[in-house]
Parts: structure tokens; sequence; C-alpha cells
């Protein structure tokens, strides 16, 4: 198996030249500390624990998994070890408010050390992970008190979070739920009811393990109007944010099977009339849950990303040093027995698949980050609507479309290696299993491209996507001057002709039948993220382009962008067209089929 | 979990209506007694040995996995028992040489009782298939010696078969391998050497392993060219075909720890001074043991299918069984707390696109398995030598194409089910996992699309597309007159069209450059898999319109089949364009990248 090795080189050069992160953060007092050196330090850090601390037990988490036994979580060997070496370092509180202890480090930087502890070990990253999200929402929504309580300790690392949302009846549909809130004459709740699929519900890495449960008053309108969202410890905690000793009725009745991420915890969890706070108003648990689902779903595109470039990396060594018959041209190394097989280009375009949806899922998850940033800390209000409508349409595309690809990316590594990739020992195999599952969690890849193509598209008339065409005219305005760009720009001015024209067109069929939308919506959430993809290889030429006239930088990683820009235009942008045919291709010969023809 | 269900339904309207099996069987001496009484009745019982006992014991198969203990491999439980129902029912010997006990059943008929015993339980199939493989290569070339002494035990299943071909630093490249053969003095050979990824080289099914080995002799010319083909049993033979009662210095090493088919046991195999005897000529063993390729290629692709199926019917019951959410016209089961998920447009896209490639897959393992029969059984050798050429085109096909295709469906299967996709109980999961390897063994799938490429197309000077052109147009030609295929004819003349100018295109510049094959071959074997699902699909709605006219046959399946090839028509068969962009873009984007520009 090889070692996981962080792309710093990739991320820096991304973050620096492509999205001058500097500048982005100097212009909004609550970065403006966060210089390039910070940023580089920090990287350089968090390359380390990928490295050294999260990969070595990447592949024994995977192997021995989570057990339970009678309530008890034991994650595998070596992963508490890691976790209390993780909260040594501060890294639990990287993003966090500063005024609980946070560091308050943007979302840009916290996405790549994301997506690098994704790639070293997805499982013990899930850790970490949710509870980002649940100091998030608690931060966003929580009253001070219930702040004080428990964010201290969760950017300590001293507890962890989780979030219950799936009930064994309600999935996407949470407006079905069961679990019942009552309210208490000391304000507080009891709940009552069983969640399941929740990630590190229960483990022995912390003393204490804080839930976010979504639930329902007795009294609560029907459907999703009647959830409010609740913070449920496991251990009880006093008002100071100190264990009582006492345990709370929150129990794990079983932890599943699964795919993989099998060091990961996804635990069946019982709520037994255990003590909640409400978090934000009653009834709006489900929109004050949700604050934070941009966060998190941004991960799950990083998730996939960090995996394929794990699973690129061990390919493009294979494929070095693997020999294997002979180049087409005659051989490259006669003096051994076989050349390798990187001279086949097959295998080349294997690779170069790989390293170009790498690179651009990487460029557009920064892009992303980038306008949560500006969103949370630009003190122009105008700046942050901007910023939120690019995250409302960019984040199902960066969730859904990364983390499609991200898989279909550890699945071609897994093919360069031919029976060795299908076998445990390189690694290829668990990354395939682990990426998996970000097609599926916090809201499956169709539910995401269904709220792209309706509420983000359809319903806001286009308003959004005009928004980003926006974004993409500027580009092209100052990108045009760069000598050499005037080769690539019409890529870029082809898409988004075709996207502008195929929007109107589903707008308005939807307008007559509104299974318009979803008929039309996983090839439009395709259609956007291949546009992306050009729109963020356009972007790294902008930057590439200039050093490398000028002579400056790493030649041979400038001028290997150059070329996998070029085999993305000439290999794998061209499917644009196929995906305008099917979203043209309407409703009709979805729904003619009738439930027994299935 | 949901138990298999074998598709008797399609499978028999595919072979009598489709491919009209009993003229085709009637027609050739070999296989006049293979009535449509037979079939049926072959596949009926087929069903029930999947249904009843292989699906059974699938999961926990996959669960237990194959223990190697000192030597000795163990397969999970329920294995032995039903591989002993298996060989008394007389499957073993099902298309086995007649001469030498074997029934001499078509390949038309045993492909769809492997696509049955795949879907059902890939592992336990696995068994099963290489010893047919074997009994094929020794039925072919070996003396009638040799046949005497191994194949009745084998075709009574009281003995299986390997094929010994990769070897640690050889796998693609055969050329390279180590093994040796030492001759005799009595007319056997010595052989020692090392085999890896050898399916059912251990078990505990049968009290002896028949082992076809690539080596080479000590004088033996340098690569390919200098491999011969020997047959190795585990236990010793003496020239009744008696176990002898001794060894033989054979023995595994190890069993893998794999993705998938953990329930087939995948060894290391060590030949020590084990005694082999030739199989066919010195030096010619690449080629014998190829002679049996065609039918294990085909059989990889019958796997993918049989467990997309396996997934799609899962798939498709949860969708009509899962409520969750409204249609978006409105409650479809207002009485019910939300409508079944097969209302959403995209749950529809999936379960079709699903349907859709199953069906033709299984078309056109048919029509390989159908070109394979005539080559074989067929009195006329004008018609054997047209049916081997369309067998050496449609080869490669069949075995990447439908397994690329079958394993996406598993995958598409698990994302119907969201979560409960990802964990172990619904199935799901596991088809994925199996599906995986039939892209890899038996030749990766990029290797068959260089043969595609490469041997059958550029140095066939296009001759066997011509062939196989002509088929298409001799179809085109007597279904013009069946009223309402007018509407279809023209996706496969437009198809039909752009393959001819694209094979024309990369011919003339392979001429230049060697490298151009390469560079096409991916994006070829699929553009020539997708026009022959297009082929398929016109192929059963020639045989579904007239009945569906005359009110005859099962109408809902009838329908569904028409409905199922416009949503292919419109939804799937628009990438032949990208395709056709990918292939043209040429070599140079992915030869330009120097090797540690990766």
């Amino acid at each position: 198996m090889n070692a996981y090795r962080a792309p710093l080189g990739d991320m820096q050069f991304l973050m620096s030249e492509v999205f001058r992160a500097d500048e982005v953060f100097a212009a909004m007092p609550g970065t403006a500390e966060v210089t390039p050196d910070l940023i580089s330090a920090i990287l350089e850090e968090a390359a380390k624990i990928a490295e050294n601390l999260l990969s070595p037990i990447n592949r024994n988490g995977d192997h021995e998994g989570c057990q339970w036994t009678d309530g008890v979580v034991t994650t595998p060997a070596g992963f508490k070890e890691a976790y209390e070496e993780y909260v040594a370092g501060g890294w639990a509180g990287l993003t966090g408010e500063i005024d609980f202890g946070g560091q308050g480090m943007p979302k840009l930087l916290s996405s790549q050390i994301e997506e690098m502890f994704f790639g070293a070990n997805s499982s013990f990253a899930l850790y970490t992970i949710l509870t980002t999200g649940a100091t998030l929402t608690l931060s966003e929504h929580a009253s001070a008190e219930l702040k004080q309580r428990y964010l201290p300790k969760m950017y300590e690392g001293r507890w962890t979070g989780t979030m219950c949302l799936t009930e064994p009846h309600a999935g996407t549909d949470l407006g079905m739920i069961r679990t019942k809130a009552v309210p208490q004459a000391d304000g507080s709740y009891r709940i009552t009811g069983t969640k399941i699929f929740i990630t590190a519900g229960e483990h022995d890495l912390t003393e204490n393990i804080i839930h976010l449960v979504l639930a329902k008053l007795p009294d609560a309108p029907a459907g999703p109007k009647g959830i409010s969202l609740f913070v449920v410890p496991r251990n009880a905690v006093d008002n100071e944010g100190d264990l009582t000793g006492e345990l709370n009725g929150v129990s794990c009745g079983a932890v599943e099977h699964k795919m993989g991420i099998k060091g990961s915890a996804t635990c069946v969890m019982n709520f037994d009339s255990a003590q909640g706070w409400l978090v934000g108003e009653l009834n709006h648990g489900l929109s004050n849950m949700f604050t934070m689902m941009n966060y998190e779903r941004l991960s799950m595109g990083l998730q996939s990303n960090g995996l394929a470039d794990s699973s690129y990396q061990t390919a493009a060594d294979y494929a070095r040093e693997r020999i294997q018959g002979r180049s087409p041209t005659g051989p490259q190394q006669p003096e051994s027995a076989a050349d390798p097989i990187l001279v086949h280009p097959d295998v080349r375009r294997m690779l170069l698949t790989m390293r170009a949806n790498i690179m651009a899922g990487r460029a557009l998850s920064m892009y992303a980050a980038m306008q949560l940033d500006i969103s949370r800390f630009h003190p122009d209000p105008e700046q942050r609507q901007q910023a939120d409508r690019l995250v409302a349409l960019l984040i199902p595309v960066a969730k859904a479309y990364c983390s499609d690809r991200g898989f279909e990316m550890c699945v071609m590594g897994q093919q360069v290696l031919g029976g060795h990739g299908y076998v445990a020992e390189w690694g290829l195999e668990q990354n395939v299993r682990d990426a998996r599952i970000a097609q599926i969690y916090e809201g499956a890849n169709g539910i995401q491209a269904l709220d792209l193509m309706g509420r983000k598209t359809v319903r806001a008339g286009g308003e959004l996507l005009a928004v980003l065409l926006t974004e993409m005219d500027k580009f092209v305005a100052d990108a045009q001057d760069i000598p050499g760009m005037d080769r690539y720009l019409p890529h870029l001015l082809n898409n988004q002709q075709m996207i502008r024209s195929v929007t109107r067109s589903v707008i308005d069929r939807a307008s007559d039948n509104p299974e318009e939308i979803g008929a039309a919506s996983y090839a439009y959430m395709e259609l956007l993220g291949l546009t992306l993809y050009n729109f963020m290889w356009l972007r790294i030429l902008a930057a590439v382009l200039p050093k490398l006239q000028a002579g400056s930088g790493d030649t041979p990683h400038l001028s290997g962008l150059v070329k996998t820009a070029e085999f993305f235009f000439a290999r794998l942008l061209p499917r644009t067209r196929a995906l305008i045919d099917e979203i043209e291709a309407g409703a009709q010969t979805l729904m003619a089929m009738s439930a027994e023809e299935f």
C-alpha cells in the first residue's frame, strides 16, 4: 500500500496564484490575519498529520472496523491515539468562533485540510467533520448560554458532535420523522425516538458526544414545518459545561455493516426520554440544521477528491514503475524486459482523466469555499449577498459532481493496477468503497441535482445562474489579454451559450409540467459541473500561462497543468453535447412506464 | 436482502422471439436435439438452482469468505453442499463433449444459465465457470489420451479446473512468465514456478483440481512464442483417470484478500517440480489457451449483467415500496403518508437506465453466444467462418462494454436505495464489489479495447466491422416492412454511418502513428458497444411490435420493452457524439505529458 502524499504544490498554487487567497483574506477584517505565511505553515502542518498520523492507520481501520458490544463502540486500533494527537495540535477548533475558543480560520483554508485528512483516512476524518458541522450549527443558532456550555469543549476536541436526522422510515423526506420532544417545566425537553445512519453516534475517542437532534413537539404542525432542533448530550452537562457524572438516556443500538468507511461508526441511536435543549426557534429545526449543510456538503466533495487523489498517486507511481509490454512505437527501455505501462496511450488516458478531474474538482471546492468565506466574513452586504447566491448554486454541484467524479476516479485508479487494484494490498479498492458513500450521504446526489434544478434554477427563474455567468464574463474580460488564452476561452463561451439556452428551455417546460424538473435535473447538474470544471481549468490556465512565459515557477508542474487542461478540453468536455440531448429529451420517456412495467 | 429471481420471461423472449433459437439449433446437426421444450425445461431447472440453492448462500459467502490454513482452503458454509447438489443435477457437463460424457449443449443456452448463476452467487459460479473453460481447452487441444484421463471426471463435476496464467511480474504481458517446464524421459514435464490470481486454485469442493498451466521449456524462444500449455493435476492421476493417492507438488501459498467475490478462492499457486503433460503443440500454449478465452470473456459480461439484474430487481422493488415525499404533480397515494419513490422522474431515470442496459447487454451476450455456436456447430464452412469473424469482433465488446455497464448499473441500483444501498443488509453493495472484478480479469477492459481497435479493426483493415455492418443492413432490410419500425431504424442507420467514418479515420491515422490505436481504443470500444446495444434494441422492437399489434403475448412486458427502448434512444444513445469527439481527438493530448509531469 502506498502512503498518502498531501498535494501541497497543487493546493498552494491554486490558493495563491489562481484564487489569490491573500487578497481575498486581506479584504475582510475577520480573515485579515490569515497571511500567506500562516496559510503555508498550517497547510504544511496539516500535511504532516495526514501523512504521518492518519495515513498509516487507514488500512487497519478498514480491516478492523468499529466494534459494538452492549452499546459500547470501539474504534479501530490507533484511532484513539491519533485523535489525541489531533486534539493536542489544536486542529479541532480551527474554524471555530473565536469568542468561544475557536481559531476562526476560513473555509478556503480548512477545506484543503479536509481534503488531505479525507484522502489519508476518510473514516478518521468523519469524526472531526461531524463535530465541525455540529459546532457550526450551535454557533449560528444556539443561545449564548448553550454555546458557552458546549462550544469550548468541542473546539478543544474533548467532545465530538453528531447530526441526528434520518429515521428508519424517513431519510430524504424528513417531514415524516417521529422522534418526539416533550417540553419540561425547566425549559428543557425530553427527547424520545430512534435515529439511524448517525455518523460518530457512539465511539471511544472522547468523554462526551453532543447530538444535534431533529424532533417534533407533540402538537407540532405536520410535515417539515413541525421540525425543531435540539442539542442532546450523551452524558449530562451542567450549566458550567462540566459533566455531572450522569447519563442522559442516549444509547447506541447497533453499528451498521457497510461497504466502506468501516472505521467510522455509523450508529443506530436510541433516545429514551433524553434531556435536550432547543436550538433556535421552535419549528425552524430543518432550516437551522441546513445552515451548516452547505459546509458539510462541500466536505463530501472534498472527501471524494481526496480519495481520488490518493488513488491517482498510487496509480501514477504504479504506471511509472510496472513494466509490461512495449510502447507501440518500439521499446522505450530496451535495457529492461519491458517498458513501464505509462508508455501506453490508454493508461495515460486513465491517468489524465483522473488528474483533470481531481485538479478541477479541487479548484471548484476552493471556489465554493471562498464564496462561503465571503458570505460569512465580508464587510460589504452586497458582496455577502452575491456570495450567498453563488454558494446556493455551487454547493449542490460541488457535492454531487465532485463526489460522482471522485468515485469514478477511484474506480479508474483501480483499473490502472489491474488485478492488483482489486486486492486489498494496494489500498485502491478501499478508496473505491470509502468514496462511494459521498454520493449518498448529506443528501443523495439525485437530491442535490433536484435542489439545483428546482429550487435554485427553475424557482429562482435562472437568477442564480445569471450571477455565475456574470462571474464567468468578468473572468473572460480580464483573461482575454493574457497571451495564449485566446485559444482556450471559446470553450467557456460555447459552454455558457449552451447552458443559457438549455436553462431557458427547462424553465419553460417546467411551467407546464413540474415533472420536467426531475426529468432534467441529473443531466443538468452534470452539465453545470462540466461547465464549472471548464471554468476552473481556464482560471488555472490564466494563472499558469504568464508564469510559463516569464519562465518563473516550477516548469514541469506548470506545463503539466497546460497539457492536462488540453486533455480536458479535447477528451472530457465534449460530453456537454450528450448532456444537452438528455436534458432536452424531457419527461415523457421517463413517465411513460407504469409501476408494473418496471 | 432480496432474493434473486431468474429473469426467465426476458430470457425466453429473447431466445425464442428475437434470436429464434429453435431455427438456429434446428439448422445444425450438433444442436438439432435442442428443442424449444428442452430449452424451457433446462432454463426452468437452472432458475431453481439459482434461486433456491445459490442465492440463499450468497451473502454469507461474502461475509465468511474463503479461509486459508497451512495450504488448505475452506470455502464458505453451504458451498460444498450446494456444489454437491449442482453436480448431482448434472450441470457440470452441460456443454461438454458428448464422447467424453458431456451433454453438448450450445453456449446460447448455457450463457443464460451462467447469467443466472452469476446473478445469484458470483463466487459460487466461478468454481463452475473455470472448470468449463479448462474442459473446453482440453477438449480442443489435448490428446485423446489426456482427454480420456481428465474430461469424464470434470464433466461429472468430481474434479474442477483452473487456468494458471498470471505471475507476479507478468499479467498482461505473458511473454515474461518464468514458470519452467523440464522434459522428462517418459514424455511428461516437471513444472516449477509461482502463479498468482488463480481462481479456484485450491478449495474443498472436490477430490482433485486440474490446473492448466502456461510455462516455458528451458530452451524455449523468448517472449510469447516460447509459451507452452500443460495439464497439471493437484493429486496424481493414473492412465485410467484414477487417483494414485499421491500428491503432485502443487500447493496453495495464500488466498488473496479482495474487494469482492470473497467466496471464490483467488490463490497463489506454487508448482514445485509438479508432473504435467503437454496440451497441444510445444510453444503454442498462448494460442491454445486463448481458444477458450472467447467463451470465458463472454462469461465475464454475463457475470456483470446477472449482478446488474439482481440489483435492478431489488431497486425496482424498493422504488415501488419505499414511500418518501410526494409526486411533483401532487399526491399519488393520498391515503398514505407519502408516495412511493417511483413517482420521481429521477428515480425512474436510474431504473430505466438499468433496465435498458441490462436487456441490451443480455441480448448482446446471446448474439455473441449464437455466433460461438454457429462457429462450432454449423455444417457450412462459410457460415462458420462468418461467425468466427463476428465472434472476433463481438467478444471484446461483450466482455468490456457489458462489464462496464454492469458495474455502473450495480452502482446505480445502490443509489436508488440511498443509505440502505451502502449497508450490507440489502446486498446491493456486495453486487457492486462482486461486479467490479469482471472489468479486470480475463484481460482488463483496456486490453479488450486495444484488441478490438488494433488486431480486430486496424490490422484487419476494417473487414470484421464490414461483416457486422452487413448483418445490420440485412436486419434493416428485413425489418423495414414491420409496421412502426420506420420510427426507430434511423437510429441504427445514423450509428452505422458514424462508425464507418470514424473507423476509416482511425485506420488512416494509425498508418502514420501506431499510438493512434491505443489513443482511440477505449472510446471506440464504447462506441461499438453503444451501437450494438442500439442494434439489440431494434432487434427486440422488431419482435415486440408485431406481437403488440396482434395483441398476443404479455402486454405489460411488451409495452414495457417499447418504452425502455424509447428511453434508450432518447437518453443513452446521444453519448455516441461525445465518443466520436474523443476518438477524433487523437493521440497528441495523451502523449504530450512527460513521465514526471504525471
